[in-house]
């Protein structure tokens, strides 16, 4: 830390990502990353547009929002576009929150929640899930603070019901509900029906997993059109030009073709399916998953230990400290070939443990 | 505004980008974006980077990091890569600057620096340029505040002298000098060579203008490594993959062929050497540009007025409303020809007028 690092700061703990390592090919599965490249219409239009990098992105991306209000159903003046979701998230912690504005989550939930209220300055509160790591709606009702939700859950993988959430939204008329719905491609329903009714719903999604395009960085929000203007207020004050000419242009292709991305989106279910069952077999407890990803353990192995063996021996993947779930690891589905490879290392060293 | 944004930011006032109009194609000399393309290795870099969208970007910008540190001749650990330059300038007003620790800068500089301010909440005071639009140093020395000073400056185009920047530094020990160095390649000398001398020296670059890209949004800061790691700390807290896969391998490449892009520069230089006479001949007083623009005004046509004409004649200039400068255009230097058609038309206008 510098002698000039302000005060406001110096006690914050920042978001940690999942590892990159350059040292060995891995067999990656722990930032839940697609295992599937994106179609060559998006790699195309991300070179055509490249070659005007010359010129500074369109601020509102118009083509980008117009394609995704289409998608989705809504107006273009419901729609913010942000630099992954990651942003939108800490726009709706900045515009809506301060204060006299806390904000409340799960206990176990997306590690950036707190470091964005951190940042920001905002009081909040972590609610517990309960046992099953499940949501229970009324620990949110009539609790009078706003509230983010992830649907599904990570990094448990577990989904609340959209009728919970309207239920919160409800019964919190005066506190925005940003539900995060980062995942929510991979077998859920998502909450933005719910923004046509409620001006308190606020919906964040990305193009970083069912649509392979993490390394696009485009995140969006979905909300009422008060709602977007503020954001959008905030966007416009920190990086107006907030997203790459390649990588809107990208998001458009990949929505003119979306079936190539939600069919990967069933390979992906089908692989959980068979990830499940095989990780089952071998001992593992594994939440139920709306993701994709697991999150299971095992009463043969520490979960800190089974990271590790596993990165011994090539595969990677993700372990969190946090004291109720030390003993988990998390596993993103990839490809068949690579769920493959993950049951025959845990078999293997299975057999060397138990 | 819903009824749910935070009052801390009620009074904001975004930051207003130049118009990127899509009703008509204009000679576009209104956003200082570079008239030539980037060179095909930086366009075969990003398609081939997009190819793997799927995988998150390197949130530490490694490859980048390490090709700036070689051509700037500093250390990677000194260097932060963000989304353009616009988020490096935003960090460093969030990581060093508050309540207790204002900021000042100039009254006709980049817009960008009060918004910045006001998102933070920080106290801020303006000190009016001389009467020629330069900078007087001993306005800064021994203020005992943070100080932005942009090098060249814009809209006026006008460089300070890097020893003055030299002398206000040592007089705030104490304080952040950021240097803002968008345009320092088309003609000034860098104050980079001085992160090296003083702990208190921020230079934030882009690669927007001089490398042709705009659109990537490459942004970065070097200075001493704690101030960078101050930095680092505000990003890993809002937006760790802050920069595309795309863009991050455009950025290698465009450094690995920086002769191309500094005889663009020189060749910018030479227009607005050439923009610069004709436009005296017309009866414009230019003032002396050390950038990819000019800044003039005629004592024949308001400034204003001078802009709406040009944009009915298809040629975007840029006009600000400010007191001190309302009478002035800022035209960026593009290619020679579309200085010529620029010149044409106001020429066409001029014997209208006169």
């Amino acid at each position: 830390m510098s002698r000039f690092f302000s005060e406001k700061y110096s006690e914050l703990t920042p978001y940690t990502p999942g590892e990159q390592p350059r040292d060995m090919k891995y067999v990656k599965l722990n930032t839940n990353e697609s295992p599937f490249a994106p179609c060559q219409a998006v790699i195309d239009a991300a070179a055509s547009a490249a070659a005007s990098y010359q010129l500074y992105p369109d601020p509102d991306c118009k083509a980008l929002t117009d394609a995704l209000a289409a998608r989705y159903g809504v107006a273009p003046d419901e729609i913010l576009l942000t630099n992954g979701s990651d942003e939108i998230l800490n726009f709706a912690f900045m515009a809506f929150c301060d204060e006299k504005h806390p904000i409340a989550f799960a206990d176990i939930t997306y590690g950036f929640y707190p470091v964005a209220a951190q940042l920001n300055r905002i009081p909040y509160k972590t609610i517990p899930l309960k046992e099953d790591f499940t949501l229970d709606p009324e620990d949110y009702i009539g609790i009078g603070m706003n509230i983010a939700i992830a649907n599904p859950n990570a990094p448990t993988g577990i989904a609340p019901l959209v009728s919970d959430i309207e239920r919160i939204a409800v019964s919190n008329p005066d506190s925005v509900i940003i539900v995060d719905e980062a995942y929510v491609d991979f077998g859920t329903e998502s909450a933005i029906p719910l923004t046509k009714k409620y001006d308190n719903i606020l919906v964040a999604q990305t193009f970083s997993k069912s649509r392979s395009m993490a390394g696009a960085r485009i995140g969006f929000g979905i909300g009422n059109k008060a709602l977007i203007a503020d954001l959008n207020t905030i966007k416009y004050s920190t990086n107006p030009y907030n997203i790459s000419r390649a990588s809107a242009a990208a998001g458009v292709a990949a929505l003119e073709n979306d079936d190539y991305f939600m069919n990967n989106c069933r390979t992906i279910m089908e692989n959980r399916a068979w990830t499940v069952d095989r990780l089952k077999e071998l001992g593992f407890d594994v939440l139920p998953s709306s993701s994709n990803f697991v999150f299971a353990q095992a009463d043969w192995i520490e979960g800190g230990e089974l990271y590790l063996a596993l990165k011994s021996r090539g595969v990677l993947v993700r372990h969190f400290t946090l004291p109720r779930i030390s003993n988990f690891v998390r596993i993103t589905i990839g490809s068949i070939e690579q769920m493959q490879r993950l049951i025959e290392e845990i078999t293997a060293l299975r057999k060397e443990r138990v």
